[in-house]
């Protein structure tokens, strides 16, 4: 790997290696957001990031791989987080993951990672098939599975619906009131909502 | 107007006129739908539908006034509905909200349009001012109107959220079961959330 240098910026070989595949990663995030995922190429990322073609090849594989990785950064929070969503008293579950989804929107740093994801979703049926393996699957199912109803996977995405839809209008398409309104007044409104799709009658 | 001839198809100048609109508006719908808003220019709208850009211009102005009209069209159901959603019994909103937009989506030639425009207000953000003028505004405006509650536009747009959440896990995202489920069972976990932001406490 050592042998693949970055291109055109003189960086000594063997401190290349050591973030090498974090600026890929971040490159990648930027590229998917800015182009999308269908006009986002290997080698947009490759030369985003200042490195060979072969190198994203060597650490991520395919494009639909690199698109993942950089989920998966960019949702390692949120993939940690539904223990902690899930776990505490189960009449304020819908409180707590309202809490972690509007608080990964609102800041900023993961905003803009989130955003790419979504956008990429939203127009590439590949990029769709990722984001729903990793994120939809893997966050929902683990709240689904501690709420222990037959249908808890239905209740679990109805809720996410909620959630998601706030996201959408808030965040992306800025509808007012809500894209204004106070975070607080939002999650006090839904919580409740979630709580019920979650384990209501 | 008559003096621009389609291209290269043949069609007398007079038998044009009638349907070049139409024709303009699908082509566009499609445009929009299979490039997104960014790439699509009015050069391959005219193109797509065998007539000269100039015409474009002529009947409907810039690439988003294009675009604006093709919502229009998309959603003339939809902008004809809210009347018929929020009359009747205010206790059952919810349950005629929920049964348009799943409506809506459930129909194959009205779901085609509809995420053209979803797609392409996600990615751009003037596609996402036109979408939130006409149908957010439009939409959701007259809704709220029926309510006479003084916070009706953030309700409108908290019960909207369920359904856009709903529509874009269902349809877009397509995560199961809830890609698979039933359309009454999620019209019956729904409508009840959806009457709740819009007339409970």
């Amino acid at each position: 790997m050592t042998g693949v240098t970055a291109r055109g910026r003189g960086r000594p070989p063997r401190a290349e290696s050591a973030d090498t595949r974090d600026r890929i990663l971040t490159a990648a995030r930027e590229e998917f957001s800015e182009r999308g995922y269908d006009r986002t190429s290997v080698r947009g990322i490759a030369k985003a990031a200042g490195v060979d073609p072969a190198l994203v090849h060597h650490y991520f594989g395919t494009k639909e791989q690199v698109f993942a990785a950089a989920i998966e950064v960019a949702f390692a929070p949120a993939l940690n987080a539904p223990t902690a969503v899930a776990d505490g008293p189960q009449d304020q579950v819908g409180e707590r993951l309202a809490r972690f989804i509007f608080g990964v929107w609102e800041n900023p740093t993961t905003r803009k990672p989130l955003l790419a994801i979504v956008r990429s979703a939203v127009n590439n049926d590949t990029a769709a098939a990722v984001f729903r393996r990793l994120v939809a699957s893997q966050l929902l199912r683990r709240i689904a599975d501690q709420l222990d109803l037959p249908d808890a996977e239905l209740r679990a995405e109805l809720a996410a619906a909620q959630l998601v839809g706030c996201a959408m209008l808030r965040y992306v398409i800025k509808v007012e009131p809500l894209a204004s309104a106070d975070v607080e007044q939002i999650i006090a409104r839904v919580a409740p909502v979630v709580q019920g799709h979650l384990t209501g009658p």
